[in-house]
């Protein structure tokens, strides 16, 4: 097992550095040293004004825990020894009466992590070096105040006690002053405090405040340490998939102080605004305060634009640090600062969160300024945020003050306001008389399409993130909020209730999509035109410079194709030819196919439908021109088209006991009898797709007809339109190959009749695990597959997407027993190992094979980058999520994700 | 491209032999030779007695093909050589007016294939020859009977003429004499047929029958040649996958008459009986006549032991022929003979076809008459055959003479007779009152199957051979005929009508489940036992010697298991608890577990199913002493132990309506919220298995107690109690770890109350692609694996089993788009690579791991062979199946197919 183990690595080993005085280390340091341990260092090389300080190791937590919580042997020696080094710096003694170093401690992991131990400052305090600091400091006030802080804080986070009890006394002297205000306390109650404090500790602890300030640095640190295994922290890993070996290092810095006076104060700032990204210094301060008062609330802040007027040498400097950190980072930083009688001291700086628009903004900003490259802004950009510049958002600030009813799942993003209808057919009146309409159904089908078409929003109170509602309005690009189980809808009374409140029909709702939240009434909302999204566009031409995965869309109609072609689609993945069955002047023509009762009346129907599917097919020709369209045969279950079983019983019966209107009755038994005959078990797993091709051939032969007398007659206009017809659910090779020779016939009897040709491809989805298992015999019969990877997911996992969700897949998702819902992102480690295995063996037959994918999850991120992986030629999305997608691919492209989450 | 060519193929090559005299080939040679020159070669080669001839080899039928129809070089001129030696050897010429030969030409394929060509007699004749003939034979009647023989089978053999055309004029002539009879006729009539045969061929054909006997032969081996491409030979070979490629040959044999007299005479002879398997030579033959008048039924032959009267010496040629072909062949033979006057000639050999009975008779005589090896005998019988030995039969007499009301879908083989009962109550209390009962219903469903289990068979107007009526009758062991739509049945009337016929309730029928046959009335049936049946209990008993996979057997209450015991099941490997669930007494504490308001109702009913449970499988584990019991926890979702949902909408509606009777009106509608609650868009891929036991734990827990009590508790009887807890539909590794976690702790538990401690195994179904697709993973939490081939074959084709096999799934069989019904055979190439993967993947990570498979195809001989090579450690099939598969198993390990078909 001898290995030749590095010299610079052995020497590192041996020398057990447990602890690195700031500006020993730097910002590559970070696992070593933690997040802020490395932007402390950094700017201590810089040469910016930290105070004097040193970080100990994460290797230090970990040999804790190998050691069974002890320290392992010399840190405390090496602590001591910086500790020295800060004391010699300072001019100040730890502990010492006359002229006392007080510190902090913090913690700081990889990466940021709540549940974690945060701060303790002022440790070195007590009864004596209080004094003694009131001597040196002239300030007694301020002296007792930390005091009291040191000892709260220490009671709290270092010894566990439960933060009230510390609360209500500070609550209780304020009371007795009528103030609301800590500033507004006297010393003298300052000390009584104090002495309060420490009689808590006494009383619930057993021991007295350590007095001996190595004692209290020891066990802040410790803390520090247990603090990693706090049941907090060992979720959020476990969540987030963080191994728990990396450990925590802990920074103990020399206290500055921003509470000596109005000449002192405290602040955070970003470099640039977090929510617009204009660059400008960003944040807020108090004077004569701590840190923690800042976010405490108790006084409101100013913003740092103020601290120009109140101390302009402190904010030019601080201005001239974060110009130098951005240049240095090439990244916008979120910083804490102290000022400190004048004089500013950097705490702290590490990459600023910040919204989608400040993200692309300075993104884009930044390759402006020569800052970072055009990858690297590309990059810096999280795809999933960008989804959200495209949808209305409301005001925040209005939201604050709106009467929230209820929260639900945020199942389609953006905001939508409009009155509340109670069925599709009132939604689809108002809309069309131009009334903002809100549609709340307990759930939709695909009877309710119409409605939803014409709606601002979809509101339901059952279904999951991939239910009929969820789906369709996301494919609209319309805001959903679904299985909302709180609102409780009267449909006879056209009227619910939530959260107290009585919502009746043709009241305002306001939805926000993204977060799930259902107001009373109409709030102002922003609609983004992509058009005017300059950053994006440039953002994304960027993109599309890098991925190498094509990003199409999926449109059934041609508004839809025009809008995905704006967006950047490069082809039409998906066109479903039935959702144009859906619509209102067509399904009686379908109904009428479905139940013909001979050959002519089916004929008849079909010859009938024939020129409106051309219709459709010329719309998204046109649109798409030059560029491919993929169109799927009919796919559904025909009893999908037919009036629904449940409905028809109830009638049936009611009109039999009433025993009335007996022509109705045997018209509606017959119908009946029909749906009756059609209905099955599992219709996921029943007669739909190729399966109906067979058997009714005559259905896919118009649909192709219609494909090629579209795309030919086009053609007359200039149009350069690319059909590839689609075959769906093919599970066995002689499905595709007995469907593609008949079909193929049509396509070449279509063009002789017209006398001229263009080009069309065959095809097939993957959509069933025999299609991707026995690829290789498919593909001798496809030009391309596209993965349904919805139905592949519902089979491979044997999971409905239509009952799992509510029924125990959130659960599943909550319990951690799957960690991600697999109809949002692709369940690799099983669908995905087909899609891997359909892309092999297909390209193993035919190396020219192209190959797509057209499921949901051709819209998601993390699923988009698997799918580059694997080697797809495009992924197809809801209009919608073509930025995202096309973003994605780049991502993709670039390596995946960044490292930091 | 050059390779080298093996010196022996060369020389064979390049002599370009294509046709060998019948003493140059052997029965080895059937792939040059076909079947029927091979055993004539081989009777040849053993100087038995066969006239001179010679067979035209396939190669020369394929060298045919290559060159356009024509023949290849070299061929006609060997043909011309070959008949040289035959004339030479019979001291005839082909041709010659005054000492002419005759030959037969007959194809031979490797494999005997119905819709080739079969024989033309006579060859040789003409005008002048036929002159000659009489003067030789001085038999005018046996020359003209001879000729219009010849022109008939040309016409309609060689020039492809309608048969009728010739039986038209026979059958006029028959009139004219008022005679049935062609030996009848009288020499003017068959020279006046004669004539008008020449006349049909003139006038169809526009050309002369061919008076140059070289021409006539040409004619009819190129005619032979030409059958080969046929269309009903075409779709035969295609059906069973026999290659294209093979070719057949055509024999040409100097012919021998059977025809010339009281001292002629020709047959067919079976070297033992070929229904009972008696060693006794068993046939028919007719005296004066050619062979096709053995078969054509029109005159009535006789006994081949009378043979013994009539022509003692050819008879006990024949037996000492008999004799030598079963010892040289060690198989018995299939042979056809003729007599010319009074000396025997052997006219063709070939293993004989022969009954399930005579198989396991035969098999197992010939080992103990020293002929063939135990593996040999077991090599011999099909699997799928004896499993029509273990049910009931009818008396083919009786069949015969019944009225046949329909055919349906023979969906579980065996006979049965009862009277009609209409629905499951009646059927029950019938049943319980002795009477025997056929259960009539459109459908089954899980509320029938009380009264299923009280009938002798099932008869159903829907659904296929998966429907619930035929799964549930095979695992039953009883009769079932499905999908018989013809029948249309009256429910209300309590009745249905079929050909003609109306059957009332009560009314006798006779099913026979084997060939789907319905018949009006009592017919009579013998129900073989298994304990009696002694040859097939030793070749069982050989097969067990032979076979590596074990034989388990599903069985759901202990009555089951004691069968399954007795036909040699090596353990249980399937009990599905909700089976138990469904019983009468039982139904209505799940249905108050699962409506339950509260925890403690919930519990209370739990409680009372335990003892119950408890009970069923103490059963099970007395019949299963010693062996392992592969119990499954609870699997299919909660809402099929509830009323039907439409029943209840129907019910519903009705009361509403009518208004009256509130207080059920309430009720109803409560269990209707509640069903509702549950319904399911896809319940095959909904709310059951493992994500019950996820949702619903305590059900596991209630079960996993019940199975540990059970097994503790018998072992003071001194039962060997070996359960194994199966975990079922689980697709993600942690659904298991979680259940197993859990469940291990019930029975630890369990181990500890009782103070005493046995040995169980906790393992998973694999159904699910995700399962074997991630195997890997789940094999770390499970002891065994069962694959659940129905449901994956369900997800992995994305067929529901309950819709498609009507839909289209028998449609897909017909025209042969699917080979198999995939839920009767395995599906290899798509469901068996799942199956391969799983196993695989499973033992990489235990090489322990024991896999056993438990779906239908554990008794599907086909299925069994492949689980053999994928190297499953058993599998478990219905109790009626176990001999079938002990069969199947051997025949696997014995190397799978015995290569002819």
């Amino acid at each position: 097992m001898a290995t030749t183990i590095p010299q610079k690595t052995m020497v590192k080993a041996s020398a057990k550095k447990w602890v690195y005085l700031l500006e020993e280390g730097s910002a590559q340091m970070r696992d070593l040293l933690g997040g802020k341990g490395a932007g402390l260092a950094e700017m201590a090389r810089l040469g910016l004004p930290v105070p004097p300080g040193f970080t100990i190791t994460t290797a230090a937590c970990n040999a804790y825990f190998q050691e069974g919580n002890k320290f392992p042997a010399e840190m405390w020696k090496q602590v001591e020894e910086a500790l020295a080094v800060v004391e010699e710096r300072t001019g100040k003694k730890f502990g010492d009466a006359k002229n006392p170093l007080l510190v902090s401690v913090r913690s700081g992991a990889k990466f940021s992590m709540p549940g974690m131990m945060d701060t303790v400052l002022n440790l070195g305090l007590n009864d004596q070096t209080a004094q003694g600091l009131v001597a040196l400091s002239g300030n007694e006030r301020f002296v007792w105040d930390a005091y009291r802080r040191l000892l709260q804080m220490f009671g709290k986070i270092v010894l566990d006690l439960p933060a009230i009890k510390f609360e209500d006394i500070l609550d209780h002297y304020k009371e007795k002053r009528g103030t609301k205000s800590d500033t507004d306390l006297t010393i003298e109650d300052l000390k009584a405090i104090t002495a309060e404090f420490k009689q808590i500790i006494r009383s619930e602890k057993d021991v007295d405040f350590p007095q001996e300030p190595k004692q209290q640095l020891e066990m802040a640190v410790q803390a520090v340490f247990d603090s990693w295994f706090g049941k907090r922290a060992v979720d959020y890993r476990n969540f987030h998939r963080i191994p728990h070996g990396l450990g925590t290092a802990a920074n103990v810095v020399a206290m500055v102080f921003g509470n000596l006076g109005p000449d002192s104060g405290t602040g955070v700032a970003f470099t640039r605004d977090p929510a617009t990204g204009e660059k400008a210094l960003f944040g807020e301060y108090l004077l004569n305060a701590q840190g923690e008062d800042v976010v405490a609330g108790i006084r409101t802040p100013r913003p740092i634009s103020q601290l120009a007027q109140e101390m302009p040498a402190a904010h030019q400097e601080l201005q001239d640090i974060s110009d130098t950190l951005e240049k240095h980072y090439r990244e916008m930083q979120d910083v804490e600062f102290t000022v400190e009688k004048g004089k500013l001291w950097m705490l702290q700086t590490r990459t600023g969160k910040r919204t989608a628009q400040a993200a692309v903004k300075i993104a884009v900003d930044m390759v402006q300024e020569g800052l970072i490259t055009e990858k690297e802004a590309v990059g810096r950009v999280e795809p999933g945020q960008i989804d959200l510049l495209l949808h209305p958002r409301f005001d925040p600030q209005a939201k604050e003050k709106a009467i929230l009813l209820a929260k639900g799942l945020n199942a389609s993003p953006g905001a939508a306001v409009g009155m509340a209808a109670f069925d599709a057919d009132t939604a689809e009146v108002w809309g069309k008389e131009g009334k903002p309409v809100i549609l709340v159904r307990p759930e939709t089908n695909p009877d309710d399409v119409h409605g939803m078409l014409l709606a601002q929003g979809i509101l339901t109170s059952r279904g999951g993130a991939t239910s009929h509602a969820a789906v369709v309005a996301r494919g609209l690009g319309k805001p959903c909020v679904a299985g909302v189980e709180e609102i409780k809808i009267d449909a006879q009374a056209r009227q619910f209730s939530a959260n107290g409140q009585t919502v009746q029909e043709g009241d305002y709702l306001s939805l926000d999509g993204g977060t799930g939240e259902v107001f009373f009434g109409e709030l102002p909302t922003v609609r983004p035109k992509f058009e005017e999204e300059h950053d994006l566009q440039m953002l994304l031409a960027w993109a599309d410079k890098i991925r190498r995965l094509g990003v199409w869309a999926n449109a059934d109609y041609p508004r839809d194709a025009v809008r995905a072609r704006s967006f950047g689609a490069e082809g039409i993945g998906l066109a479903r030819t039935e959702h144009m069955f859906f619509e209102e002047e067509r399904l009686p023509l379908v109904q009428q196919m479905i139940l013909a009762a001979s050959e002519e009346e089916r004929k008849e129907a079909l010859d009938r439908l024939l020129p409106i599917q051309k219709e459709d097919f010329k719309g998204i020709f046109r649109a798409m021109d030059g560029l491919p369209v993929v169109i799927r045969l009919i796919d559904p279950p025909l009893h999908e088209f037919l009036p629904r079983y449940e409905e028809l019983v109830v009638e049936v019966t009611e009109l039999k006991v009433r025993n009335e209107d007996l022509p109705r009755l045997a018209e509606r038994e017959k119908l009946l009898h029909a749906v009756e005959g059609m209905r099955e078990a599992n219709p996921m797993l029943g007669l739909r797709g190729v399966r109906l091709g067979i058997l009714f051939p005559e259905i896919n032969k118009m649909q192709v007809r219609a494909i090629m007398e579209a795309a030919l007659e086009v053609k007359d206009e200039g149009v350069d339109a690319r059909p590839e017809i689609m075959i769906p659910l093919v599970g066995l090779v002689q499905e595709l190959k007995i469907m593609r020779q008949l079909l193929e016939k049509v396509a070449e009897e279509v063009t002789a009749e017209k006398g001229k040709r263009i080009e069309y491809k065959f095809g097939t989805m993957i959509e069933l695990p025999r299609a991707a298992l026995t690829a290789d015999e498919i593909a001798k019969y496809a030009e391309f597959f596209s993965f349904g990877t919805n139905d592949l997911t519902q089979t491979t996992m044997g999971i409905s997407r239509d009952d799992a969700e509510g029924k125990f897949l959130l659960h599943y998702v909550q319990e951690g027993i799957i960690l991600n819902n697999p109809f949002q992102t692709l369940d690799q480690e099983g669908v995905g190992k087909l899609v891997e295995m359909g892309v092999r063996l297909g390209r193993a037959t035919k190396p020219e094979l192209k190959v797509g994918i057209c499921g949901e999850h051709g819209g998601d991120p993390a699923s988009i980058a698997f799918f580059h992986r694997v080697g797809l030629d495009y992924v197809s999305c809801s209009p919608f999520r073509v930025p995202v997608a096309r973003l994605a691919a780049a991502h993709a492209a670039l390596g995946g994700e960044r490292g930091d989450i």
